[in-house]
């Protein structure tokens, strides 16, 4: 499926400054950037780092002085998915797991799984099937926390998103995050592009890994699973923000959008209570 | 009714030191302290102060110097209690409230209502009757939270519990205190010996302002809610502490006991998930 | 001296309210309120109740259904103060202390002074005398916590500012109480109309109990100490708040002033790293 | 150098279990393990991953049923460090940081840098050498934080160490990281072996990244430094913890040593106030 996606960022740069900004849709072998430009006025050289898992795109560059910076990405990206069938799928146990994937079973600045283990087994120690372990904890945050614009900051984390029952995407995606730990599954934090989100924003989930493979979860439900163009993952927002600021800089304002490019069908997909398959992107 | 209930405790006391002790059951219309003697070894002169609502005892007393301390209370005590009937019983509304009443609404050191103001309504704001609202509070902490000896400390607060799920009756106590509150059903926290305590020790439950009566909770299920001699009330912990320590001080050792006046007979009384009527001892 | 205060509010009640305000000035021997206006719009009954030590003024009343609330408060007051020297003035040590006073040594919601102790003895534990104690851990708040409006809300406690370093009035008094009880100093939060206070709000400072009476400090530094007109005082915010809501509120818009009255002459009065007396209002 | 180090670690297993240990000495080009012995009684396959950075050992193995498991590691490891000298050593801007450092710079479970922005540069700001900064950090934390067996737990972080000022090892090296990455230095945790810690135990300390080289610093000031046998670094201890336990597990005792092995003569080194140079392991 091709999408257009872009954004279009101010930044009040005071004095001298390094910025990392993680916005450009990652490109692996399920993910195709077919075209894409990044501008910055007035003009700095940047870099490209490898980040993270060796897949996140970390875009580097130096502000010399004060100014204002406009920030300009726009790529079109075709990506695909697919279903994996849970019915039946047996676990990996933790004795067998890749040990690429074993730190995504530990707490993490936002997600303090070690907290939560009581609760998230006494909430959902009971169900046996781990996919629809994860179904029900992202229908429980969906029911229980209440998406509220400005009610958290930056330093929210899961910890406290379990007792105030309230924030946005990013706290939605910590707290999924945390209650699968708890649990012992693995599980990680998702930024991207998000079609028919509204209002449009970049968005932040998370993906469990289920069966050998990473499923995707959207506690949130504001937008439909199979819209979603993939910047960056990580253990949660502290590895994948879409922008880290060294020096004194201002976020001034910002546009987001994603849309379908022409002549492709989008049929929104969501998982329902009796779903036994997750959506899978790499 | 009649128990006799006894402390034993120890202190080191290191240097020149200041002890206010909250051991000494409570008088008032509906428990008559029929005898008591508190003595301290080595003897040191000892002031009975009025506090928080007027009717605690608070007992102050200076130590000089370095020593051993030891504490001994006994008492014989006699209380009587009522079962308050809540089937039809209105509430009282906050327009309505006694000023002497309004404080226990408000978030308190251990019992941080403000943050728990959405999970307390996801909870059990679809019950419509205060008592049996108070009641599912109880059973759901009851049922998720794991008394645990040392698990929690001196500053662990409703917040930490109702995540961790895991403490002792103090941290129970609390966790439905900050219940009630967030829910706008006045509670305070309760001190006392406590028939049929295992292991004997003092008690922590939590009293509910319903229908005009302080009512008695106890959502660690340990003991009879009609065992029960009060020693203290306030609004958690900090006000109501078993002890309070101005000094260089170690507590050492401490037995706790409550029994049954001879001749007396008990029938253990705790609520039902039907229970319609709650026990009232002021 | 002579003060014109006043304040106009906006509410949007949504559904059947309870408030309750604390923006009347106190009465009391050293405060006079010459004069007093408070209306509502449209007209509702209210009653005025006594709060917490029986000496703040309580506005409750009900709004029983949906609408724009209009509320205008303006009184002159007439109030004096004291300068206490102390130079040389013995501490009242915890065995002396009146019992009304020892509940301001305990923690409360917004001051976990269990938790500061190490702290507080850490950095003022050296000083030896009680009001250069205060003033140094005043002086220090002021240096190391930047004012800044927004960075705090209604749950930020002294926990959370005395290591983030940022907040408004609220936040500043709350950690100077925190101190204060650390170092077994009884303190209370105090809120006002404040001359001179830029920009014009509320203000919130926080008294310290020293050698028998209640001083002001306040580790914002932004109004003078001579130009406050009492509104409450209280353990913390929760006890003393501007308003307490029950029910579908919101609060959309709010002025407040502090005049001085006609023919007055006012000297501003702030403490300076060597002074030796504090300023008591009561 | 070379040293003997040791551990005897029993745990009751109650039910089908896995282990992750990193009780392993770490190998790389500056650390030899000349021999080692790694037991488990009754006898279990083990199997090694690498970890984290690809250096560090864990062992994993799972535990069919319920045994008392008796697990024993000794090796003689031969290691070395160099000085490196900070006087003049230009510090290397985030602009130019190797990407695998730049997840040490970012806050984590442990180490919420983010909430100590303004504490770290209030604090330590004005020191322009880093090496200085770091040093200058570390004394701190020594001077005002207490060595308190007991204090902390599991879930204890620099953020209520930064406060509360008591813990262990483990506290000490979350908030000298916490403290470095506020300031935008790199800063990961160390776990090791401890010649002459006493009382013995494994050790944990931090390694700041100054100069591009990982300079180890231990705020405990318990042992030398220069008689450390790294075992594994972290981001913090979620990343590098002795033993990470699958299932019911409980851990009943432990024994670790490391002594000099014979012939070697040592001769203790830490930091003064006005040391130049830094201890470098690796």
């Amino acid at each position: 499926m091709k999408f257009n996606v872009f954004t279009d960022m101010e930044y009040q740069i005071q004095s001298a400054s390094t910025l990392l900004l993680s916005i450009n849709a990652l490109r692996n072998q399920h993910q195709t950037v077919l075209s894409e430009e990044f501008t910055i006025s007035p003009y700095i050289k940047t870099e490209e780092l490898p980040a993270v898992n060796g897949e996140n795109r970390l875009i580097r560059f130096e502000v010399a002085e004060a100014t204002t910076l406009k920030i300009s990405y726009k790529a079109t990206v075709d990506n695909c998915y697919k279903l994996v069938e849970y019915t039946d799928k047996p676990d990996i146990p933790v004795a067998n797991l890749d040990p690429l994937i074993i730190p995504y079973l530990n707490p993490s600045r936002y997600c303090q799984s070690d907290k939560l283990f009581r609760l998230a087994n006494n909430q959902f120690g009971h169900i046996t099937n781990s996919f629809e372990k994860v179904l029900a904890l992202t229908t429980w945050i969906n029911q229980n926390v209440e998406y509220l614009s400005g009610f958290s900051n930056a330093s929210t984390s899961a910890f406290d998103t379990v007792t105030e029952q309230a924030g946005v995407c990013r706290d939605f995606a910590h707290l999924g995050i945390t209650l699968c730990r708890a649990l012992n599954i693995p599980a990680r934090y998702f930024t991207g592009y998000s079609y028919m989100l509204k209002p449009a924003d970049f968005h932040a989930c998370f993906e469990a890994y289920l069966g050998g493979e990473w499923i995707l979860f959207d506690a949130t439900g504001l937008a439909p699973l199979n819209g979603m163009v993939k910047i960056a993952t990580g253990r949660d927002a502290a590895d994948a923000a879409i922008a880290n600021l060294f020096g004194d800089v201002l976020f001034t304002s910002m546009i987001v959008g994603c849309n379908l490019a022409d002549g492709e069908i989008f049929i929104p997909f969501n998982y329902s209570v009796d779903s036994t398959a997750g959506i899978c992107y790499l």
